[in-house]
């Protein structure tokens, strides 16, 4: 992909979404990695993150520490006293819990892991400074029926309707469970954070020909998703439960289903800097609740 | 898994399932590789698909041949003459071609592909003797968009809704895609072609009409699944496009949704040994049409 074919942003706005007939595919506006070298993260691992937007660490938590984790996602997926709340996310038909959003929040286990200080370490290091949780969640995927979850840029969903102004935050998704390349893994385009992917908004010209698919917001087109693919491939980290991935806001990802038996689990955390506050969203619409996007006071966090 | 834990078949059916209201596990009654070795295969190749119940071979056919039945996949795929027939299936809620049936009836290219003197070697040796084809199809799973495909055995299949008597048939799939582990693979679970899975419920009619776009009927347990991929994994072969992967017409194998922008096509023949050709079906049911179970003279088939 060469930046002949990038647009610049042609609004106020630098990442305009979801107001266009056409997708656009425009360059990246701001640095990926913010702070100076301080032992967080080996030059190696710093210029495989600027590059390809992500970092695997396999074996990241120590075996003790991740039973801990283990126990208490099982505990907070069947605790009553969450059961109706609207931090638990349930399968349409059974009932099944298939995310709890907020967890730091509900559960002192989770709080001490979100401030880890091997987790701190490196996305302090990445965003340059002090920061706080835009979100944090557990994911339960079941064995066997397992859903896809369809490929996304999480910084278009937050800009468009969180009001985050800039890229800089990354997720960190910590396995409790193992991943292999048949129960449905994180899959993830290297390279895609330089490109943000401005998605349709309205019906667009020959809709027709597509109408058999339901259209929806914030959902890249098929041939910018292309272009990133042919121009970075596609990798999905394995590895044993304790695993961490730390990726860039923008970093395009997405998983296949899951019919394998192995369920696969993670704890999920959205680092956002604190220069990053969330705004009004740029949709123009009204936020989405606090236990999805914090708009709290984004005090830093502290090292547990 | 052990012996101690699986049944003896119960009634004169060596194989009987959609009867009963639990699932139950049945050892094999059948040889695996039936031939004496004579060339197809070597001492290695029958010892795998002996003890595993598949074989992979990356790049079987030369790039040359491959590019003609490529060419020929993509015609047939976009034939108007074809449209409406019922051996082109479509996808679920959409128009696009998800497989042709029949297609060595509907192609002398594929049918010239379908008695492949390197494909015939291996079937032969495996099926000890002379074959034909119980069923031939391309699949064309698009990217993006493409379904997950559910655990199946087909020889429960072919079984209950076609009457074939026993386990001495093979399926031979040659890809016209490249395989990686994004596009939703063939996966298989080694060593589940020595087990029998018998499904719960009944068989209703005309199942084949919706089974061949979601299965409902046949359709194994979670436990006897997990208890399959316990014992033996799961693998799916990868490779460029001309690999050819045989398996045993009762290994477990299902693929995952793909979301990728990378479509799988690949060309589906299934050898059945003259020696065993169909009955009445063991469902008690009507036997599905012959362009999905070849009920003909099941002449054998000869080398092209």
């Amino acid at each position: 992909m060469t930046t002949a074919t990038l647009s610049q942003p042609s609004t106020k706005d630098p990442y305009p979404s979801r107001h266009a007939p056409e997708p656009q595919l425009v360059e990246r506006q701001d640095p990926v990695v913010y702070g100076e070298p301080r032992g967080g993260l080996s030059a190696l691992h710093r210029r495989a993150h600027e590059t390809r937007g992500f970092l695997a660490f396999p074996g990241f938590l120590h075996a003790d520490e991740l039973r801990t984790y283990q126990e208490e996602a099982e505990r907070l997926r069947t605790l009553d006293a969450l059961a109706g709340r609207p931090e638990v996310i349930t399968e349409p038909g059974g009932g099944e819990v298939r995310s709890v959003f907020e967890v730091h929040k509900l559960s002192e286990v989770i709080d001490r892991l979100s401030r880890h200080p091997k987790i701190l370490n490196v996305v302090t290091e990445i965003l340059g400074g002090d920061v706080y949780l835009h979100q944090s969640r557990v994911n339960y995927k079941p064995g066997f029926r397992g859903k896809e979850f369809y490929w996304h840029s999480d910084f278009e969903t937050w800009h468009l309707e969180d009001g985050m102004p800039r890229m800089r935050a990354v997720s960190c998704s910590i396995s409790l469970t193992e991943n292999t390349p048949f129960n449905g893994p994180l899959m993830l385009i290297p390279g895609s954070h330089q490109i943000y992917v401005s998605c349709v908004g309205e019906t667009p010209e020959n809709h027709y020909e597509s109408s058999l698919k339901k259209q929806e917001y914030g959902v890249p087109d098929d041939q910018s998703l292309a272009r990133l693919v042919e121009a970075g491939g596609i990798e999905a980290p394995t590895g044993p439960a304790g695993s961490a991935t730390f990726f860039d806001c923008n970093t395009m990802h997405g998983s296949n289903s899951n019919i394998s038996p192995l369920p696969r689990t993670n704890v999920f955390f959205v680092y956002n800097s604190v220069e990053n506050t969330l705004v009004e969203p740029f949709s123009g619409q009204k936020p989405r609740p606090g236990y999805i996007a914090d708009r709290g006071d984004a005090s830093p966090l502290v090292a547990a």
